[in-house]
Order: structure tokens, then C-alpha cells, then sequence
């Protein structure tokens, strides 16, 4: 089924957000069955949202609409559409009750302001916003089904997933299957020499696209055949195994906490380049408590002297960035901490800091278990924020390889 | 003046690619003097692109088409847009010669498919590409000048620096000026209550929008007056002072480092909820091992009480999440790690482990400087990842008032 997609805001077309929304719109609505045909941005004006709702090519009978629903000045959407579809706003009393009640349990008040997200359409329906304030509408409108929604991603997406989408999912045959191989540790160029004799021999109606990224590739797999594609991932799993973290919205730390759980591992890390994001993305798992118990982050050479007990002599001699301090870092975390495991990373993030001898980008991982201690060098490139990003990628993949072997 | 955008391609339709040029094109357009009024995506189909030249506006005449030059099968602009612009792509020896010479020097050879990317038009001109070899395409069709670029996005963005952006500037009288002031620790309603007088007291030519994010709101003024937008900016300033961490792309990370570098004070942090992002964005910021010594991330109690010294008495009396446990985690990360301020932050993440009288997003902050220790009470929402950066970005607020009254 083919559906429309309006996205309103002048924020939109001057560049000032990027429209994230329409490409999670369009990938969801694939999968559901559907299929976004067209998609018009236009600026936060009611004659311009009734010249587009004009435009939509004639059998389209199904419009997704976003933006322009909060309570400032500038959101018309509701107002272009209530005269679109000739319908009257009337003020739902109980909403706006239940509104106050909500705010006023967080002691705070409800400012008048807020009273437009309070009305409701006469012959319209509303469409509830499970996590927030401004609810959607839903006309129906010469034959067409218009479902407007928030501009704002959280709430725009819990309103998909609980009330158009299904009606999507409802009205179609069935989805495209698209699933997604998530990999780390290989660049784009080695993983097709890998996998390339599957690709070429791929039917034409099985769609195949490698997307990179410095922190790993994924390879997406698509198709109407939903076998076809479960068995192309399949082959794809057993030719490059060892560079597979996991599927689809799998992510790197999830995966690690479920080894580590299922090892019954305690961890704890030891962090200096990446000042925090190791511990930062290993606790946006919920649950992350069951085994990771903290860290020391030892940005300055001081903290990981006399906080994380690594020797001066070691410091002195093979400086904060070398295979030395990486292991002395993974194991006094470990023995400070009392965890089964411990994680290290050292390196220069840059911009500055570099030498001949030991260039921005340089990084050592080490994990100390008690009996064993592993580290390895890694040589990223100069951009700060990428390198931070590759070496917590880098140490959470030593922790995943070394926890799959257990 | 006012200039529509075509953006091609069903990977965009699809979700699969993140529509990131139509940003990058709004906003250097804007910034030039011209403004993206009108902007659709559609499928690389020469029907559907037909369609859509056939949609623009009718005072629109000028005209930006991205995507779908490349060598592949499915790139159908260039076909289509000699069709509408009635016009025949003629074979180009001379640059056919010049991409085959660029390619020998790195001893590689130029497939054939490539010959498509040597066409020229009779009545059209050519754009040259500085950093690729697809060429653009610039028509004059029914009084409208229309611009083809292609999707690669460093391509496009050259293209569009070294002629569409010109060009543009030579049509226009000046560009648009755009200031943003980014406020924290209020919500939108209280920001636009705040500063309501001198929004209703604007010009029309001055816009004002209020962008809110869970970690704050910017507010951007925007207008071709370039002094009234500063002016407008100052006034905002005076009225919302307290709630303004910065201007235009300042993080509130770099000014509290900037604040810590005037201040000439060293910061450490204790970091329970948060699990290491304090840390992440503080060291995000180039340089900031000037200020920042480290942290303990101390997610269990155990880490709180071994390793932090947050005394057993207090963890068992008043709870992990408490005014009196942050206290001790600021007042002690301090002390241990030897810096002039220690930062705290404990709370419950979410989405388990809240009870009626702790629920899930109740955080406290303290601030400990030697002297005296701030502690402060938030209530934020029930979604884990949200709590997280609300609860830093509180946390790194309450430095910078700190820092600022110093």
C-alpha cells in the first residue's frame, strides 16, 4: 500500500534539524507492509499544508503527517487540518484534568498555554500519546486516511508503534523482511572478499548493501521472501562469524551483558581516552547492574597513579599510552574493584598529544581475568570524538571475543 | 528568493539513508540569501520525477534536484531531466579522454559504464565536480533554472560551494543572519511565559523558535536584519540570563571547561546512574585535561562504600539514591582523587528499581568544593536513557552556575 508522507516544519527546510523522522518513518512503514511513495517537507503555514495535502498523487489514499503540534505560536498543523477536514476543535475537559493532575504530581503547573493540546475533533478521532501531552488526530477525508502525529521523535514513534502501524500492518499483505548483520572489526573491503561468492550468487529479488561506519559494518539483507532472506544470513553468520556481534537493533554492550551474565562475570573498567563512555554504554543496558560494578576513570596520569595503583616507574618509563600501563590498568581495576574481570583502555584521542612514535589514534585494551591478562594495539585516525568511539567499540569487541571463547 | 528542492532516491523513501543533504542544502541556502520553500522526495523514476518538476510552485524558479547520477542502473535523473528540459546528451571526447588519463595515474582502468558520466548537454551547461567525476547539470527550462547534483554528499557539497551557492548569492540581496541561545533547567512554557514580552514585541521580519530537548531549549533568532537579530538576542539575554549556558554551537561541556580554566579549578567526578557520561562529555572537549583529573563510576554499592568510602551506615539508612549519599560521593571523589571540586551524581535510571516514594528518575547532584557541598533534588521521567542525559546535563548545570558565581 502506498502511502504519503508530509513532514512540517520550517526547522525542516532550513536545514536547522535534520529530518530523522521521515527515513525511521519510512524504514518502519516498509517493514509493516507498507510503502512511503511520496514525501513533501514544506514550512509551518496552513496554505502551504493545504497546497500539499492538494498534491498528493491521486491514489494515495493513506497520509502520515508530522509536526507542528505543540503549544507555541507556530504550530498550525492542527488548525490547517481541523479546516481541512471541516471538522471544530472542542475542548476536552477531562484531558485537560488529567493533564494538570499529571504535572502537578511533579510539582509543577500546568501554564494556560497548554490548553490547545487539551481540544478534540467532533468527527475526527484522537490518536493517544502513550509518553507525552500532544495527542494526534485522525480524519478521514474523501477516501483518505490522514493520521497527524508530533513533530517530536519519542513521542511521533510511540504513536506509530501503537496505533498507525498496526493499521498499516492491518490493511497490507505482508512486509518487506529486511534484517540487518551487524559486524566489528573489519573494514567494508575485507568483509565483501568474505562473503562475495554468497553475494554473487544471490537472486535478483533478494537486495543485498553493505552500510559502514567507523565503529563497524553492517550488512543489510532484504527481501518479499522472508526465507530467502533468514538463509542468506544464515550463509552470511557461518563466512564471517568471528566479526558478528549481533542483528538487527542488537547493540555491541547488550550482547556483552548477556555473555556476561550468562558466564556469571562480574566486570569493572579502567578508562582514560574514552573518559567515561565504556561505563557510559555498558549502563545503558537495563540490568547493567547484575555484573558491571563501576570503574575508575584515570584521565590524568595522578588518578592512575594513586587511585588505580599503577607504578610510577611504569608510567615514567612506558608512558600513560603503552602495552605496560593498559595491563597494570585491567588488573589493579580488577583487584580494587573485586570483579571477575577487568577492562582497560588507554590512548591518544587527539587532536594534540601525538608524537612520531606514538601518533593520535594509538590505543591499548587490556582485560585482566586473574589469570591471564590480554592487550592489543589499535591505530585509529585523528578526528577526538571518532577515536573515543572506536576504542570503546574496540575494548567492549576484546570483552565479546574473549567471553564467546569462555 | 525562494527555491525548491527534488531530493531522489528510494533508499531516502525507504528509510535507509537519513536525508542528511535536504539539511545541509536548507541551511547553506538560507545562509546565502536564499530559502528551501518546497522540498520533495521521491522514488529514482523518471515518471515520478516528471511528476514532480510538474508540482513545484508556480513563482518558484529556481529549482535544486539531488541523487541519482551515478553510474548505476537505477539513476534516472540525468535521463529525465534532458526529456523535460527537451534537450540531448551529447557524447564528450574531451572529457571521456581527461577521466580515462585520471584514472591511468592510478593504474586503473575506466569501465565502460562509466561513459554516461562523459554526456554532455547541446543547451544546457555542465557543472564540474570538483571531487568526483559524475558531472552536474544546469537547464533553463520555462523561465526556471534548474540545478542537478549528485547525492554523494562531499560531492553534492562541493558542487553546490563552487557554483549553485554563488549563484544564489548573486540572485539575493543578502543572507539570512541565524543566533541560537541555548538555555537549560527550564521547560519551553516557562522559557516562552519568560520572554513573551519581547517575542510579541518583535518585528515581523524577526523569527523566533523555541527548540526543545529533553536536556534543554534553544532558542534561534532569525532574520535578514542582522542588528536586530543581535539586539534581540542581547534582550533574551538580559530577561533568561540565568537559564543561558551559551550561544550558537557552544555544549554546555566546553563552557564549564572554559569556566573551570578561568577559575583555574580541577574537577573530578563520582558517577552512579550516569555510569561514565559526566566523564565522556567532559573529556569530549579537546583540552580538557587541563581541568579534568577522573572519576569512580561507582554503579554498585559495593564500588560506593570500598571504593568511594560512602560510609555502610549511610547506604543502609538513607539508600543509594539520597541527598546524604551524594553528599558523601562529591565530598569524597574530591578528597581521594585530590581535586579542587567533586561532582556527584546518584540516581534511579530506570526503568526498574523505583518505588512510590523513590520512583524512577529521581536524582540527586552535589557539588562539593572544600568548604561547603550543594546537593539538589530532580524529578525527571520514567525512560532510561532520557534520565541519563537529563541527570548529566543537570549535573554539568549545576557546575556552571557554581563556576559562574565564583
Amino acid at each position: 500500500m502506498n502511502i504519503a508522507l508530509i513532514t512540517i516544519g520550517n526547522e525542516l527546510l532550513a536545514g536547522f534539524t535534520v529530518n530523522t523522522n521521515a527515513a525511521w518513518i519510512g524504514n518502519h512503514v516498509i517493514q509493516t507492509g507498507g510503502n512511503i511513495y511520496w514525501h513533501q517537507t514544506i514550512g509551518d503555514s496552513k496554505e502551504e499544508i493545504h497546497d500539499s495535502l492538494n498534491q498528493i498523487p491521486k491514489d494515495i489514499n493513506s497520509v502520515i503527517i508530522t509536526g507542528g503540534l505543540g503549544p507555541t505560536h507556530d504550530d498550525v498543523t492542527a488548525h490547517a487540518l481541523y479546516e481541512y477536514a471541516n471538522d471544530t476543535p472542542v475542548f476536552d475537559e477531562e484531558y485537560w484534568l488529567y493533564l494538570q493532575d499529571k504535572l502537578a504530581k511533579r510539582n509543577l503547573k500546568l501554564p494556560e498555554i497548554n490548553r490547545n493540546q487539551a481540544m478534540k475533533p467532533e468527527k475526527g478521532t484522537i490518536i493517544p500519546n502513550p509518553i507525552g501531552s500532544a495527542r494526534g488526530l485522525h480524519f478521514h477525508v474523501d477516501g483518505r486516511d490522514l493520521f497527524i502525529l508530533p513533530g517530536v521523535p519519542r513521542e511521533m514513534k510511540a504513536m506509530m508503534e501503537s496505533t498507525v502501524l498496526p493499521w498499516i500492518a492491518d490493511q497490507s499483505a505482508g512486509g518487506l523482511t529486511v534484517r540487518t548483520i551487524r559486524t566489528t572489526g573489519i573494514m567494508e573491503s575485507g568483509l565483501a572478499e568474505k562473503i562475495g561468492n554468497i553475494v554473487d550468487a544471490l537472486a535478483d529479488e533478494i537486495k543485498i548493501a553493505f552500510l559502514p561506519q567507523f565503529t563497524g559494518v553492517d550488512i543489510r539483507v532484504s527481501s518479499a521472501d522472508k526465507d530467502a532472506v533468514n538463509q542468506t544470513v544464515n550463509e552470511i553468520n557461518l563466512h564471517a562469524e568471528k566479526y558478528i556481534y549481533g542483528h538487527d537493533h542488537d547493540q555491541l554492550e547488550e550482547i556483552v551483558g548477556q555473555l556476561l551474565n550468562a558466564n556469571n562475570l562480574s566486570l569493572s573498567t579502567a578508562e582514560s581516552c574514552t573518559g567515561g563512555l565504556v561505563g557510559h554504554r555498558l549502563t545503558n543496558v537495563s540490568g547493567s547492574s547484575d555484573y558491571y560494578l563501576g570503574g575508575i576513570i584515570s584521565y590524568s596520569n595522578s588518578v592512575k597513579e594513586n587511585n588505580l595503583g599503577v607504578a610510577i616507574e611504569t608510567l615514567n618509563k612506558h608512558g600513560a599510552v603503552s602495552y605496560e600501563t593498559a595491563i597494570e590498568m585491567a588488573e589493579n581495576v580488577r583487584s580494587k574493584l573485586d570483579s571477575d574481570l577487568g577492562l582497560a583502555i588507554t590512548g591518544i584521542a587527539g587532536p594534540s598529544g601525538g608524537t612520531d612514535e606514538k601518533p593520535v589514534g594509538l590505543t591499548y585494551v587490556a582485560l585482566a581475568d586473574g589469570k591471564d591478562t590480554i592487550v592489543k594495539e589499535f591505530r585509529f585516525l585523528i578526528d577526538r570524538i571518532l577515536n573515543k568511539n572506536a576504542s570503546c567499540q574496540a575494548a567492549l569487541n576484546m570483552l565479546r571475543l574473549y567471553l564467546h571463547n569462555e
